[in-house]
């Protein structure tokens, strides 16, 4: 295959000393020109508002690199090589007429053009505006803005419409990063290219579906921040729910950004309202009180430095869904999250249906349904159990649970699975939006979300303590208990 | 569990100083004795026509099977211990007085009995005559008879006849030593307790099977008697013929030995009947020729010690099979095994039809099936080809083929894979046939094999040449290219 080298084209990185640019940006910039996807002549402008001189800048930058890529990637010249690229302007967001400069920059280059708005949503609406009136952007523009994207539908409106005022939808690139994930983008060849389970892969074959994003972590440091925020909010509203998307989407027609998102849309628009006469059975709140984590003790969330000790933010969410379609209807999808859980471990459990007759020993019927798993945390992968019969002379056909196992990071050994924000630059500059968020997805997203946000407020009830260290409240294990069912754990 | 220990029960084994005896038997009573498979009390009677008596037998089985048991697996007090079991008889089968020895034998215990005629075929007739005669069997004895029975099916007719005339079809255990491999057995387990595969396994979601079993080895010392048979009898008759059974029988409705067998039997009726018309397309008689084999030269099978060269037993056979019922109409089975083929391989290999719509890149449709790999040689295990997305980033939605695989003998690491005897001398001993072949299923395979034997014998037409080290003849390949399909080859 013909080495497919990005076309040439420029970017505007609005807050390129953030955190984020930081961490995640500049590093996987980074890797695209260790791979030689920069075309040569794409040129980036950092922007922000801290008073230096673009060699300073790249001096800075020059450090992070070193910081935040693996030492085993990291290679100088390369790194420098990337850094040669860059420019940098100081400008204070909300100056109209600081945008000028940005102008002139443009003007020396007939590149496409990535807008990339690594700032407070808040920020979005006046970039593109100051943007559009200096015309430093055209109707080519690509522009790539971060979640969240508001904090419930009207203020997600409120940022779509801003945007959308300046820019068509087809130039908006709105990131999730779950999206970016290798394991997360195999959802679809996994489920469109293996007949073996696109053909079960309705409520016919499968029983439930189990989604859980564990944090091990708590708060640390920006109690402020999430307490606006809470776990709902910060994750089921965009990277779970995306999970759940890609999971129960019907098969788009195509692999066209518009195809997947159309399919994704239709799963949002489906799922069953949760109302506040099954807010019991279907929804569990919880917050975390002091406990263990990793072997140390840790304060619970309102002990955390900066709480506000009456606050009712939600650090742990587990909720049934269900979607109310001919593909899903019967079909729970247990979903859970949470920070200071016993581990960090991502992972979406497909519990295939078993047959419908049973000729094994009858005390093993309990085994008898193959699952699918797909790890998106610690290592990306996924494993198919199925039903072997056991070794051993003396057991006849006494039945074992093997697992057929792939695990990323082994079987490509040779490769580094590319972190989600190089990929998702590097769709950003194919033009390919399938990776992206469109804004009706975010719209149908706060929706449902909304209701449950709505429930808890209008019940005033408090979220169910749970102690660091443990798989959350225990009425969210009563909840699926109910079901007759249990979260999935590692036998 | 608990320890599953047998019931007391004496053996008595005519031709117990014979190859199969000292290569399998013995060693497999062994590994059972080790396992304490073996009730306190059971005894062995070894009858042979070697002047020796019972020390000196012993004496000699040790040695056999110091010669034939792994070094890490012997333990020289547990030979012992074992040999301490064995009785010697010296016996001429056909000599009916001399069964009274037996009858002394059987007097002084009140075990069950079990009977293993490790002898030519030729012997179960009289053998059986002459302990009915004696006395020394009743209808609660279990009488072992190893293949072939029979050369065609008149010949076996007559061989169950000779059985059938002194022990019911419930006493008889008919060995093929291919249901006795840990791999045949699990399918059982793959295909009805995994509803994965389960409710895939038909028409609808396969398009064909391929059932190879090679074998790199010529005749070499056996060329008189190889030559009488030729492989279909020696393989296809048995051996692929009861594989091509347990991939293609509709699930019994329990695991009992009659309900696995009415369904097996089901399969072979259904068979497609080779009519000379479509002899041409559906097998390919092969014979091999000067070669090379492990890099080193061979001779064809014409030139063999004590060959006949103008002999046209077929050293190979290649064949389509169709099966015509409701799960199967339109599903070949592709089979074909042969003699001095390029390596030791034996493996099924189920392809699944892709799904109905391909959404991915043009140029990798014909990755677009999955493939189910049965392995039951060289490494016994399992293989499932699924798609997943290629990881560079550069690679957009490229797919690729990754395996997920579980081979037995690393996956349990920890236990030895018992060897086929093993097996089935244990459910003998159990009284469960289910592993066994009954009159019905040997006569429905000759009634199918002897119609292409007769067809070669009608037509006349020497069997095709192929060089030792090849895949066999090039008709075999052209045989399923007609088909728009290829024998398969791990890439």
């Amino acid at each position: 295959m013909l080495k497919n080298t990005g076309t040439r084209c420029d970017l505007m990185l609005f807050g390129a000393l953030g955190d984020l640019a930081r961490r995640k940006l500049f590093p996987a910039l980074y890797q695209l020109e260790r791979a030689g996807l920069l075309a040569p002549g794409s040129r980036i402008l950092a922007i922000a508002r801290t008073r230096a001189n673009t060699r300073e800048i790249r001096e800075r930058l020059f450090e992070k690199l070193r910081d935040h890529v693996k030492a085993r990637d990291f290679d100088e010249a390369v790194a420098r090589t990337l850094l040669e690229r860059v420019d940098y302007q100081l400008l204070d967001f909300t100056d109209s007429e600081g945008f000028g400069a940005l102008r002139e920059w443009r003007d020396e280059l007939r590149n496409e053009l990535i807008v990339y708005m690594a700032t407070p949503p808040s920020m979005y609406g006046v970039i593109a505006r100051n943007l559009k009136a200096t015309r430093c952007c055209n109707d080519r523009t690509r522009v790539v803005v971060e979640k969240p994207i508001g904090h419930d539908l009207a203020s997600s409106q409120v940022i779509n419409d801003e945007l959308g005022e300046v820019y068509r939808e087809s130039q908006l690139f709105r990131i999730d990063h779950y999206l970016g994930k290798e394991t997360v983008q195999n959802l679809i060849a996994l489920r469109f290219a293996n007949n073996l389970f696109a053909s079960q892969w309705d409520q016919n074959h499968i029983s439930h579906v189990e989604i859980t994003v564990a944090e091990s972590v708590g708060i640390e440091g920006r109690w402020g921040y999430f307490d606006q925020a809470g776990q709902i909010r910060d994750m089921i509203q965009n990277h779970l729910l995306q999970l759940l998307c890609l999971i129960a989407m019907d098969p788009p027609a195509d692999l066209s950004a518009d195809s997947i998102r159309d399919e994704k849309v239709k799963v949002l628009k489906a799922l069953k309202q949760i109302t506040p006469d099954i807010m019991e059975r279907y929804v569990v709140r919880g917050q975390y009180t002091s406990g263990t984590s990793d072997g140390k003790p840790v304060p619970g969330y309102l002990d955390e430095e900066g709480a506000n000790r009456g606050s009712s933010t939600e650090t742990f969410v587990a909720l049934k869904a269900e979607i109310d379609n001919w593909r899903w209807s019967g079909v729970p999808f247990y979903i859970r999250t949470g920070k200071r859980l016993p581990e960090k471990l991502s992972q979406i459990i497909i519990h295939f249906k078993p047959a419908p007759h049973y000729i094994f020993d009858p005390d093993q019927k309990h085994l008898a349904n193959n699952k699918l798993i797909i790890r998106l945390q610690p290592d990306e992968g996924m494993e198919l159990k199925i039903l072997t019969k056991d070794q051993g002379l003396d057991k006849g056909m006494r039945l074992r649970q093997g697992p057929l196992e792939l695990t990323f990071s082994e079987t490509f050994e040779a490769e580094r699975i590319p972190d989600a924000y190089e990929r998702l630059l590097w769709e950003v500059m194919r033009g390919n939006q399938y990776l992206f968020v469109r804004r009706d997805e975010v719209e149908y997203a706060w929706r449902w979300v909304d209701q449950i946000i709505g429930n808890w407020k209008d019940s005033g009830e408090p979220p169910k303590r749970y102690a660091s260290g443990t798989w959350g409240p225990v009425a969210s294990i009563a909840m699926i208990t109910r079901d007759g069912r249990s979260w999935y754990e590692d036998a």
